[in-house]
């Protein structure tokens, strides 16, 4: 992702550990797609009475993974509280999403694929809140 | 706001109490709106190097409110525990704004009305918080 | 809407016809947020599968909508090409939003008022078109 | 990607040209990320005040690209003129964001591997768009 190379040459110190950081900034943006897309699939399959709640947790989930990904990309003069508060937040929203997507997954192979996406995520968001002590 | 209206004609039940939820939501957005603007006339400034945590806690808290005003907006089949996460994501993120935005009241008045309006959001998500037990 | 009071306050002098620019801006977020409902309200009526046009066509609308809001909003350094170019896709989202959102307008009153609302967005993005020469 | 994992097991027909398509969802997103942190690093460079017209437009371009990322990911029922004018909008917004950023890439690298990246997000929207004939 391109984002590591701006970071890379970003005239501020990097916040936080690198790898982690750059994990997380990569999975939240990743996840928020992914979200979007699985949305879009429950949508036009004939069951989507069923796939409701997946369709509203998907949405949910890209939206915090999208807003996540902003907080943590930038570099300059990041405030920690919003930026633990925000990562939090997304880790909920992506294990709820994860939880729904598994109850299809038999059914239907995108929402297996979204809820590998949203475990990453929440990992990710996870090892970034543990590096920040 | 016209989301009032919709979420009048929602088929499901409203979640949570109707005006804490429909000031919370009004809230986000006209928040999410103001620091996406208010971001852009400190930029405009002609000492923007003073400005710059301002710009990028604008940009965080715009973030936040628009997402955190879609997943309180949706009715069908909320998740409370993603509800909670992200309006506690959006209470932090207000504050720290709002703090950021008032050091700047006295030469930049819109900084001043940009604070105004991220106390208020603060107030009515702390308020959703507390309805929700 | 708040952002009229951080205009007012800005820096740079005001791009475009003022009140036509002022009512644009709070069109395109108010769609926004409008059609984020819709879709939501869609999602939860008994007859989804009759309304997943109406939900797509909702989010996209939203989507356009809302990084057209954030185009004129900003007052530093605007890039003509760019504003002319979003809000013409703002008003073909909004068209098409409207139209569908209309076909269920009899059964869905929710829809009745977002294609209302879509219409409105839509003229305020012609006239600051029209404006702009 | 995952999104093409999505995709590949989306229940409707993929609309348009299935490389092209995937390229130009890949490019928007990744167009998205970037120039949201281009704006970031700008910002954090001590000679912002040079930069004030390259984060607005990398703001910009963020906004654009992540609507229309969202508009050419989703395959349910989408509507092509509004496909058309999204994916128009989002070559403007990249042309001029490469513009600006290449005025800049002999003193900040981050902005001339912006403007490569924004580039990239063009062409593959133009490609798009003529593949739609």
């Amino acid at each position: 992702m391109t984002v590591r190379e701006i970071i890379e040459r970003h005239p501020r110190p990097i916040s936080l550990d690198g790898d982690v950081l750059l994990r997380c900034i990569d999975e939240c943006f990743e996840c928020a797609a992914t979200c979007t897309s699985c949305a879009d699939a429950c949508l036009g399959e004939s069951d989507v009475p069923e796939l409701v709640r997946c369709v509203r947790l998907c949405l949910d989930c890209a939206g915090v993974c999208d807003a996540t990904g902003g907080v943590v990309t930038r570099q300059t003069e990041p405030d920690v509280g919003v930026v633990r508060a925000t990562v939090e937040a997304c880790v909920v929203a992506c294990r709820a999403c994860a939880e729904e997507c598994d109850r299809h997954a038999a059914h239907h192979d995108h929402t297996r694929v979204c809820a590998e996406v949203c475990r990453r995520c929440e990992q990710a968001c996870s090892e970034l809140l543990a590096s920040m002590g």
